[in-house]
């Protein structure tokens, strides 16, 4: 008998979910009553590879979507069982995952079982290991397996957006900005030449920097460019002679990070700059027909994304990729992590409209 | 038998006083046989604290002034026995000491005992521990212990100057230029405030400074301004919200440290300017007739010193004082650490000539 009853509701299933511990790397249980539950639905054709599900519908439909989500959360802060609090308004559950992302996971799971004639057809997603480093990814890992089974026409990540669509992502580029000097006595410093000093015009450069905002498949994308980290000197009596300041790109995904380091490579000429770090950002492809209907049927606001999300994976295969999930993503990993039963049952509602209607 | 004997020359007793290991802590040896030298010589009195020998004359001068050195070295770096180089122009003595200043205490040793009527009252004073830590100090144990040995009108420190005259020092003030942000994740930084941003203008300012040249009793001291640490930021996806910049103020002996610290304030004003650390300059008193005498009796250039040295001891137990030794300083510490005969025989002859004429 599983522990999971998707015939419950979606708040007894988003606690049920939270309660059955599944942090990164232990998520063999969590998934294995998910496997369960889904075989119980003869419209679904399953897929088990280590600890991700894929379950398809073969309704030989003209569009496939893909709708995917993570089962595992970071560790657990003495926040487990889940619990249901009743405020004047609203019904919140309190608990590890129930923003990142168990209350996505019991919207997708309700919907893959209830919904056996979507418009769609549809490959459900519940993968492993995203809280953890990008080479044990479970999303990563079925698009090296089974790239078969990650082939649609557009995806929708479950992650928390509180309830509204969060299209694309920004890329990232890190890069370190260095600056050379010759080492002397700090009571002579006329015989060398102060790497630090040298580091002035790298940091007006970011001053005067007017960062983009670029409209990308009708999102306006808002660019920023950071210092992160800076270094240098080696005694309290000695000529620096090497500075390092650390640089964050976040760029728009109108444009690559090769595009972006080249960017950065002019804006810091006379610098050495030397990458440390880059990732792709994402389009929203929000100008296609069937993301057009998934706005239209939703009926949520649409907003960019800032943060980098899986959806840059599906972004990299080709799918135009979209956030829509239950949660306040700033409570994500936060000890007093919680969700608000509304936004369950408005993505739930909004995901069963546009797949039905 | 002493191993020392002032009757042989400047050449073997220098190297003599080389091959007494006396790294700093260890000048036990080294004490005992100039202490036996000294008692010698009839005409001077000798007072011996710890590892430090002073010897004076008491000849009812109008004038006594102060000769002193340190007879402790750095660690051996398998620089020892001493060894005399015949190059084609001149002699040079190799090995640990010779510069940073066994040469200068040979000098010295050889005319505390052959001068016995100097035209001043003479203080030698051989003292140790000084390269290390400043509270080991053996000439500020002395000044603690025995004040009333340290007096004078004029001090003349046979640290190694090329055989030049280098007059008081330089002050050296460093202070943390501080600034605060506030966190946030790079990928959305307008929710924070960029603290490393926030150190460009520090860094224009050290840039623009125009590092002042100030005569102090006849002495041209060229003050510098420069960033010797920086450091700021926690991780690369965070903008940061606390930067240091470490500032090291080398102030002419015209001013004194609280004003240089208040000049610094005023510079820096609208950041946090946190002091860490502050030592005053010396004066080199240069328009006393004492020291008049003295410049002319050896004929030597004169020079400011830019590194700090225990000159400044004497300064602030209201003694003026001079640098004024032989080998190069920037022999000093070094592995290939040697001192020019011709440098021995020079200074050798010019404190001579002062103490006789």
């Amino acid at each position: 008998m599983s522990a999971l009853d998707p015939t419950q509701t979606l708040v007894e299933l988003t606690m049920a979910i939270c309660d059955i511990e599944s942090v990164s790397s232990n998520e063999a249980k969590l998934a294995d009553e998910i496997e369960q539950v889904l075989t119980t639905a003869s419209h679904l054709s399953i897929t088990r590879d280590g600890n991700a599900v894929v379950a398809r519908t073969n309704l030989n439909r003209d569009t496939r979507v893909i709708i995917a989500g993570h089962i595992d959360t970071v560790p657990v802060a003495d926040n487990l069982p889940s619990k249901l609090h009743h405020f004047e308004r609203e019904q919140v559950i309190f608990g590890r995952g129930s923003v990142d992302m168990k209350g996505g996971i019991a919207v997708m799971l309700k919907l893959a079982v209830e919904l056996q004639q979507p418009k769609f057809d549809v490959t459900w997603v519940f993968y492993d290991n995203e809280e953890v480093a990008a080479d044990l990814n479970g999303l990563g890992r079925l698009s090296r397996n089974h790239p078969e089974l990650l082939t649609g026409e557009f995806a929708v990540l479950c992650e928390p957006t509180s309830a509204m669509v969060e299209g694309g992502c920004n890329g990232t580029v890190r890069v370190e900005v260095r600056t050379v000097g010759v080492k002397a006595h700090s009571a002579r410093p006329w015989m060398g030449k102060n790497a630090i000093h040298a580091l002035a015009h790298s940091l007006k450069i970011l001053n005067d920097y007017q960062p983009a905002t670029i409209t990308v498949d009708g999102l306006a994308y808002k660019e920023s460019l950071s210092a992160v980290l800076v270094s240098g000197g080696i005694a309290t009596n000695v000529i620096p002679d090497a500075a390092v300041l650390t640089v964050n790109y976040r760029f728009a995904p109108d444009k690559s990070a090769a595009e972006a380091i080249a960017h950065l490579e002019i804006l810091f000429k006379g610098f050495e700059v030397v990458v440390t770090d880059q990732a792709e950002g994402a389009k929203p492809g929000l100008n296609l027909p069937v993301a057009l209907d998934f706005i239209a049927a939703i009926g949520a606001e649409v907003r960019p994304k800032y943060g980098w999300t899986d959806v840059a994976r599906f972004s990299a295969m080709g799918i135009p990729a979209v956030n829509y999930g239950p949660g306040d993503p700033s409570l994500a990993h936060a000890d007093n992590e919680n969700v608000p039963v509304g936004h369950l049952v408005d993505t739930e509602a909004g995901l069963r409209a546009w797949l039905s209607h």
